[in-house]
């Protein structure tokens, strides 16, 4: 009696309200997470009074490679939880705290990145030279400019959009033409997530200056066509999700997208013409990059699907095919994970190139339909483009 | 017996581990924070295992005005927490729930923002029209565009150093030439922070739209000499607490700040001579304001200290005042918070301005040392300069 008593007392204060003062973040006073000369990495959270601590993230195994695992946290006698996993690959590794069946952060990490409605805590490791981890990483390298600009869309009703340029370095202080890749991202994204899920700016920083990618523009625009921008940038403070940040039509974005090639060939020095334009995009971005392609035959010499594609499904769109390869783009390029549910509709896009003889790439990665992916296959793509 | 039995049973199982895969975010279904017709605000949280859950925040009653309050939530039989707060004004507020003692986030709401090391929810309100909310909100003006650029320094070595410039909407598309502000942080921030917790985009866009301040550039540099640049945009990804991102000497900044205004004047359609050029910051950034305009008097027209300041402690001091008040700024602006630990500051420093007859103006608002005093003087400052 006297013990469950002691177990009801304890529990009970355990878990009442200790101080909203506490310092947090900066004051937590612990690494986490640690990344150890074997390249396993040790996350610790101080939380003394919690029942059950919890890491889940693509860092601990899952049952899909590069999927999310999940592991117990071990309580120290200082209250402290710790977990170390195994020595690990280079990469971007994201995870997230459950404490008593609850997600939230790690208090002694600030790097947070906004997938849709979610946080998830991240870092990078990179292992060796040109492991994945080493293109995300940031290093002593020229940086290019990130820009925020507006820009005008007559097709969109007039609407002002928010749209994300990365110009490479050197771009200001030459009178040199560059060419451009427009990079779309997928459901419940914005013009955002490329630059700050998909590494687009670290990636083509290093890439470039490693000489393996040509010095490029990258166009971020919002690719749904109904939102003018990310969250925090429309007049009303909307909480996005998968259903109000998504066009299933690909037709708006087809009918729409001249204004951001005016826009953009208008505001900065940019080569003209098909073979130096590039189009890409995950998931519905890459149904949009494959729908773009074939509703403006002549506009871009270079195309890149991550795990999205439309494959044709009439005459109608045979027909919208040849017109495409009668005068092939220099690159039509596939990617897709063993795992993706999307990876079905590659086997038949495939299927039906190969009947027609029409030339293409394909690259299968381990894995599903995930950032990890796409970070992968823009790494692959851009050396291949422009060239 | 066994009434407490069943207490520890449920208290235990309440902690138990959940499921990591449950939706989170975009999957919560609830709507937090809500606000109401009467402009009060309700939060919700779901966690029906829970023991404690508070909400902490501006937008609870607290012992300072605008400093954070707490309030318990109450939990409902459907396991739900909620609370209302009384009828707010206008402003931006922010808000953690503190579950069971520990700091979280409110996960139906993706408008976070980190302050040093410390991430808050957070929310805008307006009541009427220019009241502090409006100018915080996007309205449905042009926006200027906001890039993260990079310098090199010279005199920090050569260093490559990131910098944040707005540029009013219309500046791409027009010859004119724009004043420029530079807008300095505190200890603890970076060249992120008066955009994303300061609100400038939108306070210049909307004072800008609304005839009320210049179109003005307005440059954010980092203002801690050693750091380059943000969390994430350095080759070690560190983590910032207010020791390692702050300066105390102002003599490096004021070196190197040339460099900066020779970028800045080289790379964009800007305006020359003392006229043209503002500069201002909070705290640290407050006390480097006023060291750059006695360092350089000859640079800036327009002073602004936002809660730091350096009153003169020595007769050179007092000689490089002279200095800048012979050819007086047309403006020597001070705010600082009644309840702030530095308003001491201020007093000597107004003391000292009024015995020798320089002009300036002061501003004293309620409460402290804080991001919600700063946004109100940016406010108020950039519709006094350039004019």
């Amino acid at each position: 009696m006297k013990k469950i008593i002691s177990i009801v007392a304890s529990v009970l204060a355990s878990c009442a309200f200790a101080s909203a003062q506490q310092a947090l973040g900066p004051g937590t006073g612990l690494v986490s997470p640690e990344i150890n000369p074997d390249h396993s990495v040790t996350f610790r959270y101080n939380n003394p009074k919690a029942i059950t601590v919890s890491v889940a993230g693509d860092c601990i195994e899952g049952r899909v490679p590069g999927g999310d695992g999940m592991a117990a946290m071990t309580q120290g006698k200082d209250g402290i939880w710790t977990y170390t996993t195994k020595p690990l690959e280079g990469e971007l590794y994201s995870y997230s705290f459950i404490v008593n069946g609850q997600k939230t952060y790690d208090p002694s990490n600030v790097y947070l990145k906004r997938d849709v409605a979610s946080y998830t805590n991240y870092f990078t490791l990179s292992v060796e030279k040109y492991d994945k981890g080493y293109w995300y990483e940031v290093h002593d390298t020229p940086h290019g400019s990130v820009s925020k600009v507006w820009y005008n869309s007559p097709s969109l009703g007039g609407t002002n959009r928010r749209l994300t340029v990365y110009t490479p370095a050197g771009y200001e202080d030459s009178k040199e033409k560059y060419p451009v890749l427009y990079l779309l991202h997928g459901s419940g994204g914005d013009e955002d997530a490329w630059s700050d899920l998909g590494r687009t700016i670290q990636i083509l920083d290093n890439l470039i200056a490693e000489g393996k990618a040509k010095p490029m523009i990258v166009v971020m625009p919002n690719g749904v066509y109904f939102n003018s921008s990310a969250p925090g940038y429309t007049v009303n403070m909307f909480q996005p999700t998968m259903l109000n940040s998504r066009s299933d039509s690909t037709k708006e974005i087809e009918e729409s997208f001249p204004d951001i090639i005016k826009f953009v060939e208008s505001r900065y020095r940019v080569l003209k013409g098909k073979n130096y334009r590039a189009v890409a995009g995950l998931s519905m971005g890459g149904r949009q990059s494959c729908a773009l392609s074939l509703a403006h035959p002549d506009t871009f010499g270079y195309v890149g699907m991550f795990s999205g594609v439309v494959p044709p499904s009439s005459q109608e769109d045979e027909a919208r095919y040849a017109a495409v390869f009668k005068n092939a783009p220099k690159l039509y390029w596939m990617g897709v994970g063993s795992a993706d549910g999307v990876k079905a509709n590659y086997d038949k896009e495939r299927a039906f190139l190969d009947s027609k003889g029409y030339k293409y790439e394909y690259y299968e990665s381990d894995g599903g339909h995930i950032w990890r992916n796409w970070r992968v296959y823009l790494t692959i793509f851009a050396q291949k483009i422009f060239k």
